[in-house]
């Protein structure tokens, strides 16, 4: 072959002249030797490749550094074969599952006899370490499917991945010193580009998620661009347990779970008092926007649910029962009961909207090892609602929902973005339906400013939706608030009303949720509050203590006066020390500890400290009514 | 035989002599003709015997006529007859099942190839009335088994009844005229006896209540003492059916039902005000009396509910699923879930007693015939509540519960019987923990001067309970709350708590209802006040009528200042006459109407028509609100 050249754009728009089969690495060298260092992968004409691979035409071209989001993602690939490889030099027997990328790193699942422990990974690390200093190369390799066959023939699971692959694919494995995978890449060209990763621990998997298949051990690992956030990674993680909302569960008695419900929250006195706050807030502001609240049964036959389509859609997490000799399901959505309730008498649309809301309490089966406290459930309260409105009202009540989410979000001190999915490719209705509620979504976005991305394609098969993503505390982001547009159930359920020119049409239905579920907004809350939630939630929003028996009567009086203002509060009169009933007090997070000693019960006053300060204040009880009780009011945070 | 004499006995203890053989109506003719023609039965030695009966030996006797409970009962009975031998007349081939007495009446199962409409039971009605002019003699006779088979030969029901008939028991007929019945009486002596009855409806019924069998036309009819007496219980029925809670849940839009979920309720959102207000105030009044509110899941491992006992005593009532593949139930009660949470913690005296309490959404099958609006549903919430005591504490507890159902009858103008059910025959454990628990509850019920009623032998078999028994505004009788002991599922969980000796002793258990279901108790409720509700519960509170469109900006003042106290208040703003508006705003029962015209514009006042009142009054709007938000915090009827 004769040395041709090609152009090679950047981009910024520049191009340069290269010899064809030019590598990123050499271009990167060539424009600046530092580019090279810190470059870990590349792409060539938007498809992402190793740093290595020969650049054949005329291509547009970008490099990665570690920073980006694309070579992050090829470092923690890179990680994960580096695990592999230190792996099979300690355990030569060993054959390997998949060991793709998560969030903040990466795993893989291996078949060895040994059963890993801790002391095993950090053995693991040292050999991954080694490999590192020995800045093994890594080349990509592409194969034929039989010489692929001869070289995983010693390893029965890779061999049924092999087979997985596509006719049409070309087979490729990656190649670094001792050790080969099976590998559609990319990779870092070499082992040294590994710098700032740590095994994290090891738990089962089935092999290919299946539990009639065997057990295999899956080791995790996290890797970062650079040791200041792998450093900051480990302060997050220290953060997020000491938030744990399971952890603060029990040292609040929020709440407990048992064997004989998996999944299905207790919810114990001082948790039940949070989600009757959070529920009567919200049912308050609902009845101000004026939505209607209604009650509908938890469990319906089963041919209400195939007319609706979750017996299609939703029928392997839905739980049954027999009544009567027929199957009734729980319910797994309010959706249905309330087409019937609409359904129950006649709308013109004078009528209309009408907002249906419901604090509905559904049923979801999720497999025993998906569930996570309050997060994940198999049973939760929906703060739903359904909106049936005119064509002409979408946009208006689409504004209102975004209206009270904000007005929800901003209490609680909630940062949010929004999402707006549009139509999938398996969309249900007319196109024109489709195009008018997309820009009426859009609309509504644009005039209330709120900026927002597409997630083109992602709506529901019934609708495009918005999707409002909060922020807590530490910056992790939850899916709660949710509006979708619906055209698709009021045809199922024939739903009409009769318009201004006496003639019966369809409605619109518009889903929207605001907590989305109860259970699982609370759980968010208290690790967003780290248990230290804002009084007018506070479980207990006082501690009254008595520094002798001398002041027991006095305390009594102030307990007396704060109950009569509703306030929720406890005299603490066990026979212990002042230090440590003040420090019980701090570690349930107890917003106002209230002392009494000589002085205020001289005084008739009393000694505030609020939670997370160090200074005592003195107010008169007035005073301390005045201010919890507009605090309650305003929900200050 | 030779006349021998017998002493016959009366209630009054005084004695006379008799010869032996003679009846009732004889003694009552000797004493006082009026006697005789006022008399339908009597009682020989406390049996109830038929008039005609001859008296053999010395006797105890009373003589009962129409107005005793035996007396009208007999009266029932006979009537059924007059019924039946009405239907041979009509129906030659006519065979019968069963005539029992019922409240107020009577029914008799009939098969005949006609279905009977209304018009045919004024056919029927007018024979009776017949044959009470021809004042057949009714006759009782001892026939043989065979000679009653042969009476029978042609009435396969009859034939089916007599084979169920006891082999020690006498067989006995009665006759009238050309009538026979199988029966064991007694009866009045003959038809000319039966005056005030009347035949009501015609429903089907099968044979010996079981679905496998054939289906038989059951005729209901009523009977009274006097004609008053039947006049007043269609006045009664008028009452009963303005009031009848399925009609005003239509009316008022309060509820609805659906055969896709048949006995379980959908609230409409009136009545899921009703319901909130009344789950708010009992929230409230239990946080007064320092309970705990919980929350327990829906369904749990049916292994707990055979650990509890629900499986052994109920689980034909129950609802299962599958979870994991392990049988669920649905609960039909909150107790298992309630112990689970007090097991979840260690308890010492100190923590006693702790009050429990749950909104809990249970299941109960009940079949299908037997649903009834909320008043016998399949899906209900209880206002539960458990009580964990040390013995000591038993007493106080009990009041206490009484109390707080006091405290709840008040606020709804009910008054209330009480009934003390004892030790049953099939009780669970020591009998020395019963004699005190039955002792304590007398105590409570003496020391608070609370009169009531002993119901020996009729309390749970796991302890003695209190019924509490409310008389609704037309005088029915519902039994709503109760309390009661439990020595059993203190045992089953195995709860203790650590006493002042520091041992692991047992708790006892207080199961607790004020409003058992709030379902069946709105139910009631809406029955009680005919749907018009106090004030505080009534779904709107406020209609606010404008007269005119000059006056529409000033009504939306008002319902603008009345909105912001948190008054539910609607202005009725179509296009309709006056006289319309304040007509339906009347028919929807609610308390204030609000009218305004010129002279309310002009003086900033508004026209008050409180419901059920003619009058108008002029109020300021700030009179108003002061006087509405009384009446709603002060819950005024």
């Amino acid at each position: 072959m004769s040395n041709q050249v090609i152009h090679i754009q950047f981009p910024d728009g520049q191009q340069q002249a290269f010899t064809k089969g030019v590598t990123l690495t050499e271009i990167a060298q060539a424009i600046r030797p530092e580019l090279r260092k810190k470059a870990v992968a590349g792409s060539v004409n938007g498809t992402i490749v190793d740093l290595t691979r020969p650049i054949m035409e005329d291509a547009q071209i970008t490099l990665y550094d570690a920073s980006s989001k694309e070579g992050i993602e090829v470092i923690r690939h890179s990680t994960a074969h580096l695990l592999a490889q230190a792996v099979k030099r300690l355990y030569p027997h060993a054959q390997f599952g998949v060991g793709p990328v998560i969030e903040n790193g990466f795993y893989y699942d291996i078949d060895i006899a040994d059963t890993l422990a801790l002391s095993d990974l950090q053995q693991i690390e040292k050999t991954m370490k080694q490999i590192v200093r020995e800045n093994v190369q890594i080349k990509r390799r592409e194969v034929s499917r039989n010489e692929a066959k001869e070289l995983f023939a010693h390893d029965a699971l890779k061999l049924e991945l092999l087979e997985s692959i596509p006719a049409d694919e070309t087979v490729t494995i990656y190649e670094q010193g001792e050790f080969y995978d099976l590998c559609r890449g990319s990779h870092v060209p070499s082992t040294g580009k590994l710098q700032h990763f740590q095994l994290m621990h090891v738990s089962g998997a089935y092999w290919r998620g299946d539990s009639d298949n065997q057990m295999l051990q899956r080791i995790y690992g996290v890797a970062f661009a650079t040791k200041e956030e792998l450093q900051q990674y480990f302060v997050f993680l220290d953060e997020a347990e000491k938030r744990n909302h399971r952890k603060l569960g029990k040292e609040l008695s929020l709440f407990m779970f048992s064997e004989e419900a998996p999944g299905m929250p207790f919810y114990l006195a001082n948790g039940q008092i949070l989600r009757n706050e959070l529920e009567s807030y919200l049912r308050n502001l609902q009845a101000k926007y004026d939505y209607r609240e209604v009650r509908t049964p938890l469990m319906m036959n089963q041919r209400l649910w195939e007319q609706s389509g979750h017996w299609d859609h939703y029928k392997d997490n839905m739980y049954f029962t027999q009544v009567d000799d027929q199957s009734f399901a729980l319910k797994p959505m309010n959706c249905p009961g309330h087409m019937l309730i609409f359904k129950n008498s006649l709308h013109s649309y004078r009528d209309l909207p009408i907002r249906m809301a419901e604090f509905g309490q559904v049923h979801r089966h999720e497999f025993s090892g998906a569930l996570n406290g309050l997060l994940r459930v198999r049973s939760f309260c929906q703060d739903d609602a359904h909106i049936f409105a005119t064509p002409q009202q979408i946009e208006n009540e689409i504004a209102l929902a975004l209206k009270i989410i904000d007005e929800v979000y901003n209490v609680f001190g909630f940062q949010y973005s929004v999402e707006l999915s549009t139509r999938p490719d398996d969309y249900m209705g007319e196109l024109s339906l489709w195009d008018q509620a997309e820009e009426a979504l859009e609309n509504v976005l644009t005039n209330l400013g709120i900026d927002y991305t597409i997630n083109e394609g992602d709506g529901a098969f019934y609708g495009p939706k918005i999707d409002i993503h909060i922020k807590d505390a530490i910056q992790r982001s939850h899916q709660c608030a949710t509006v979708q547009l619906d055209f698709q159930l009021p045809e199922k359920f024939d739903l009409t009303y009769i318009n201004e020119h006496n003639e019966k049409v369809r409605p619109v239905v518009i889903h929207r949720a605001v907590f989305g579920s109860i259970d699982r907004f609370l759980g968010i809350l208290i690790e967003h509050f780290g248990g230290a939630f804002p009084i007018w939630l506070a479980p207990q929003q006082v501690q009254v203590i008595a520094v002798a028996d001398a002041h027991q009567d006095y305390a009594k009086q102030v307990v007396k006066a704060l109950q009569h203002e509703q306030i929720r509060v406890q005299l603490d009169d066990r026979q212990e020390k002042l230090g440590k009933k003040i420090r019980e007090a701090q570690l349930h997070k107890i917003p106002y500890i209230l002392v009494i000693g000589d002085r205020e019960t001289a005084h008739q006053n009393v000694s505030v400290r609020r939670h997370g300060q160090q200074a005592t204040v003195e107010y008169s009880i007035s005073q301390l009514i005045e201010e919890m009780t507009e605090a309650i009011k305003l929900k200050s945070l």
